[in-house]
């Protein structure tokens, strides 16, 4: 099997670094990830300007792909050939922080795996719920295990067509996780605040600021299952239809 | 009423012009648009870096508000406190070209709209789907005068929760269309092929390449609809959640 490895916080980031190295134990792996930070980048595809890729030297003294692309550019150009051998399993991660409910369509690992199920390939993202008043060096060690389990069922059995899977790990050991959990999406509460500010020359300029965001803890979700320790695995497709206002609407005067 | 008219192509695109100025029958128009063109950017929150906000000139003499962020940066801005009146409606576009099936994800356009509705306020993105063999200057007067009768009705009797409106409109006179459809998001099939070329200095580069994507004709779809001559209004949400096949994925030994 050969698995591509990215993420959205850069190729020499020690999430994605913790995932690459127990991915082997399930094949041959890739790594091909943005040369920079791209978080709450979104599902990019560069259009107007072309793109580089190159050979990296990783931390453990393998080596990796990098592009100047953003996350979803990196899987494109791999699918696209850059990368020569088939690909059969994209995974996107470790995030350093939750990708849940609305998040997911700012987050870059999460449309690093969306960008996979549109090449035709199955595609994971891995998040890592660590505790907001965390501070230190992370371990991904549980994080990684867990996309190795995940990746592992995936090689095995597929996705159904269309689905990717974002999955989040609760910041425990692997001993003290209470189990895996499907769940849907949940709601998140953003917390921005606008922090205006003036520059050196008298200018205004503004930081989207306020608190991290919280999520609802309410059972069946995302948010829910990693709050009370379990791994929440939740399927996602490309399809944004409100089917249930549909008929709603069919009746409007427009 | 105040509406926030904003787009992915730019503060200075035609497309965005067309729709403030029509707009402007319904109530005050706030122009606030990305200062350069942002397609195919996604659903960005800059957090990395603080965003400049300055007034510009537009076209018809008239000012807007321009930023250095993405398309949903604009929004975010304007209704974290940039844009100081409380703001109504926002409407995104008039984007050159259609944005159905899995563009949505992708669309800057749309993502600007995705803004809105998690700020509490509804959303609305405008394309226009011109023919692929087009080439010339646009005529956006159809689409902005669609864009307005769906505003009029969104301002009149609001949006279900959470739900944001991708409307696309034929490229027809206005007496040509053959009315309003409300449709699922369709397929789309992409035809991007990897473009390597070498530099003068002898280094590759690539761009993601290939054909226009094309839909695919399906009843009941956004594609459909517009193929057919009809405005596709498809209600959206962000709720991602593949709910048709969380029991099944449920069985299933993780």
């Amino acid at each position: 099997m050969h698995i591509l490895v990215t993420n959205d916080d850069g190729v020499q980031a020690p999430g994605l670094l913790a995932l690459a190295q127990e991915m082997r134990k399930l094949g041959k792996v890739t790594v091909f990830a943005p040369d920079h930070n791209w978080s709450a980048s979104g599902h990019v595809k560069t259009m107007d300007h072309p793109l580089r890729a190159h050979e990296v030297l990783l931390a453990d003294g393998s080596t990796g792909l990098t592009t100047d692309g953003a996350p979803s550019d990196s899987v494109a150009l791999a699918l696209l050939g850059v990368v020569k051998e088939k690909i059969d399993l994209v995974i996107s991660g470790i995030n350093p922080h939750e990708n849940i409910g609305h998040d997911v369509t700012y987050s870059g690992t999460v449309t690093a795996a969306m960008e996979a199920i549109i090449g035709g390939v199955p595609g994971i993202a891995v998040s890592l719920f660590a505790p907001e008043d965390f501070h230190g060096t992370l371990d991904y060690s549980t994080a990684a295990k867990v996309g190795v389990r995940v990746a592992a069922r995936v090689l095995a059995g597929g996705l159904p067509e269309g689905v990717l899977l974002n999955v989040n790990v609760p910041y425990l050991k692997e001993n003290e996780i209470k189990g895996f959990m499907i769940t849907r999406q949940g709601l998140r509460v953003y917390r921005d605040e606008l922090d205006a500010r003036t520059d050196p020359r008298g200018k205004p300029y503004y930081w989207i600021g306020g608190e991290f965001p919280i999520g609802i803890q309410e059972e069946g979700t995302d948010y829910g299952a990693i709050k009370s320790g379990y791994v929440s695995i939740t399927p996602m497709q490309l399809d944004l239809t409100a089917l249930q206002v549909m008929e709603q609407m069919k009746k409007w005067k427009w």
